[in-house]
This record gives structure tokens, sequence and C-alpha cells, in this order.
């Protein structure tokens, strides 16, 4: 990884989980369980990737970063709540998160239900009370959050069609779509808020569109390759791209993916060298 | 019920029912299952106390209502995916809801979360694109509508508060907490986005908070009351008004927060007479 986005990370690392200290209600506050069981899924751990990516995009426009951490935040609570509920009994049954008990598991299935619920929620409030953004762009950004988390194109379509809900076959098609949905609509919008709320003018997001469509896809088939490669994958039955593609395949088409990202974004210049190198760090990743 | 009131019920809740049938994925969308769960329960039924609530509050200011309905919708969707969050087993475990199978008995577990999820997920994205509202003016209503739903004061704080899961004793004051908070807040942020949507005053708005502050608790008191004398209340031992304080009592608090409400808005004049009338209605209903 390179230094400078090395810094990048822990200096915007720090500053989501302090965001995210005081936009969740604290423990003290009155019904206390919930907030911990919010807190608890949220604080303290997580790569923070994707509020990585929403402060870069931003900066590549605005060297201070720190205006946008609070949207970045948001998305954060997006993410996590899907973790909270992906792990529930009902849905992947997970028991462990990120080497600690689930949340379902620490503070019991309705307070895991609720303390997801509470997040999204929480999450959109937070960005409509955001200020010092164009009204009509915050507004665009939380009907682009709402699109990527939500169904027929987003993160709960991702989920319905990853748990076989749907009872199809699952073709490279269909995989691709899942991942897109599940995982790529998350990452990319995150991409997307965070260069659209910085006032990149239209043809500057249609370059960064192009980026976001790629490097959703490209996380998500990168994560496949790590789980076939580090041996931990706990579900061996799952379709992945290297199961349907084979590893080699699976690995020379992320790469192409994170290339094309690279030159989509090219045109806008020098600025985006840190998305850039954000790029060659998640294809780099051993984990 | 006057006629006027019969006549706006009339033409308000198929304006809702069509405005959801638009905005929720149609059943023919992959993936499917998932758009067939949440139109299962969100179209073809319900009072639709909230969008009229809602858009007899826009109507005070503008006869016609017919451009709050997708707001008023989205308000419902957050209504219906509480029930679908609500009856699951982890919470209150109902097998039936509006007398046919809840959404988990209809769909399973997993897609009755899942559906539960997109619908409060879209309810922002639709508020979020709604057009001719001012921009601010739809922040803030996507700000306050995520605080009725969310922790510390809304929605999911009063049902935490209400599955018992804090484990305090039940006092009047913390009834009174629940009841504000799992049903009050919504039905009163229902009342408040109609008339700040319609560019009420900031006087007329604060006429129109200390209406929402009133009609909210006195909307859940009295499905105590009706809980409690049509003799179907499944749950026996659960506290309510009447428990606490008695018939009567209960019966003359609804109607001192009822009279309360009237007379809040009564200063923003003679317009005001659909809500008027509405107060009547939910203090007389019988179901």
């Amino acid at each position: 990884m390179s230094s400078d986005l090395r810094a990048f990370f822990d200096a915007v690392r720090p500053a989501v989980e302090s965001s995210l200290d005081s936009l969740i209600p604290a423990k003290t506050t009155n019904p206390s369980r919930i907030h911990e069981a919010m807190r608890y899924s949220t604080l303290g751990g997580g790569k923070r990737v994707r509020p990585c990516l929403c402060a870069a995009a931003y900066s590549v426009w605005h060297e201070d970063w720190r205006p946008i951490i609070p949207v970045a935040s948001a998305i954060e609570m997006i993410h996590a709540y899907s973790l909270i509920h992906d792990d529930l009994p009902a849905m992947d049954d997970d028991d462990f998160r990120r080497g600690k008990p689930s949340c379902h598991k620490q503070f019991g299935e309705p307070m895991a239900i609720l303390a997801g619920d509470a997040l999204l929620t929480l999450a959109f409030e937070v960005i409509a009370r955001c200020d010092g953004f164009p009204p009509e762009r915050l507004l665009k950004a939380i009907a682009a959050l709402g699109r990527a988390a939500g169904t027929p194109a987003g993160m709960v379509a991702g989920q319905v069609l990853d748990l076989g809900l749907e009872g199809v076959p699952i073709t490279p098609e269909q995989l691709e779509r899942i991942h897109r949905s599940k995982t790529g609509a998350l990452i990319s919008v995150s991409v997307w808020i965070g260069a659209y709320l910085a006032r990149a003018s239209d043809h500057e997001i249609e370059h960064v569109a192009a980026f976001c469509d790629r490097i959703g896809l490209a996380f998500q088939v990168i994560d496949d390759i790590l789980d076939a490669t580090d041996g931990s994958n706990r579900d061996e039955g799952k379709v992945t791209y290297p199961t349907l593609h084979g590893l080699e395949r699976s690995r020379a088409l992320a790469h192409d993916l994170m290339q094309g990202a690279r030159q989509a974004i090219a045109p806008i210049g020098p600025r985006t060298r840190l998305l850039v190198e954000f790029c060659d760090f998640l294809e780099n990743r051993q984990h």
C-alpha cells in the first residue's frame, strides 16, 4: 500500500469511528440495550472500506474530506445493519462476526432485528440532517443510497437471490447479478455519493459512474477469490466466481475490472491518484 | 363520521393504494418473491390512518391533496414494515394480520425480514425522489420521519420497551413513553409532514406540533380501550391504559387529549375542519 493511502486510512478510520460514536445514541440513553447493540455491531471493528471509498472520492474534489464523514458513516451504518440481519438464525445463521459473537448471540434475536432496523433508519436521518451540501444533491444521495440498499437492484435483492429464495439455478449472469446487487451496489454508491456531494460536474460523474460499475463487482469477485484460497470458506456448497469460472479466470476478471475502473476515472486527472491506489489496494488485499 | 370526512377517505384511500401499487416493484420484477411479499403486506388492506392524516393535514393549506400522496404512501410503507417485523416469531410471534397469514407465515421468515427491510428503505427513497416540494423541506421531512421511526424517541425504541427488552417495571410515565414512541411518533409525524410540506408557516407549525403531540398518544390510548372492551385482546397480561388507570379514566384522558388536539389547531382557522373531524372519527371509532 502506498504511504499516501496508508496515511489516508489512518486519518479517515478514526474520524469515521468518532462520527459513528457521536451519531449513534449513547449506551446511557434509554432504552439503553438497543443502543448498546447498535454500538456493539458498528463501533470498534471493520475495515471501513465503504466510508474510506466515499471519502477518497470526495477528496478528488476537496482536499479536506472531513465534511463527508457523517455521510460516509451513514453508509457504514447500512453496511452494519446488513451484517446484523444477514447473521440472523433465519438468514445465514452465523454465531460470530469479526471474531466476536454476532449481534443476536450477544443481545438476542429481537434486539438484533431492531438494532438493524434502527441503524438503517438512522442512516437516512443522518444524511437528511447534513449541513453544507446542496439540498437537491443530498436528496439524490438519499435516493441513490435507497436504491443501492433496497430492491430490485440493491442489497436486499442480492440477499434474496443469494439465499436462493428464488429457487433458480445459478448461471454466470445470475451470479454477476447477485454480486452486483448484494455487495457491488453499496460499494459503488459509496464512491458515487462521495463524488456527487463533492459537486463533481455531470461530465465527471459519468466517469465516476463507469468507475463504480467496475469496482463494485470487482470487490466481490476478489472476496470470492480470497474465500476460495484462505481455506476458511464456511459454506462449501456456495456458488462463487472461482467455483463457476476457476481461480485463474476469476483473477483475470478481477484484474480486468480493476483496470477498467482505473481507466474510467483517468480523464478526471491526477487528483484521482488516491482512488487509483485504492483500486490497487483492493486488488492486492489478502483478507 | 361527517359526509366530508367520508368523501375524503373514499378518495384518499384508493389514491394511496394506487400509489403504493406503482411505487413497489411489480410481482413480475426479478427477484419476484420479495416484491410479492412487500405487496402482500402493503396492498389491499389497512385503514390507511397515517396517509389519510398526512393528506388531511396537507389539505388544510392546499385543497388538492394529490401531490402529497407519494409521501403519505411512504409513511404507510414504514407502518407496513413495522407490522411485518413485529409479527416475526422472535418478536410478537403473530400468525395472522388483517385476517390473513402474516408475512412470515406466507413467505417464510427470511423473506419477511427482507421485505420489511426493503419497505423501510423504499420509504426514504420515495420521499427523496419527490418532485414539487422545496428540497430543504423534503430533507427535514426525511429527518423527522427517521426520528419517528427509529430510536431513542421513535417506533423502534417503543418496540424495545413494549417487548419488555429493557426489563423495567411499567409505571404510568413508562407506559406513556411506550405509547408515544411505539405508535404516537409515526401518527404525529404523519400530520407534521403533511403540514410542513404544504409550506405551513413557522407559526402554524407550532400549532400543528401541539396537535401532533396530543393526537399521537390519544390514538394509542383509544386502541388500548378498544382492546379492553372488544374482548379479543390476545395478550391478557399486557399493561395498558385501562389496566393501569381503569376504563373510565382512560376514556376521560383520551377525550381530554383529543379536545386538546382540536383546540391546538383552532387558531389556524376554519380550513382545519377536516382535521377536527378526523379527531372526532378517531375518538369514536369502534375498531
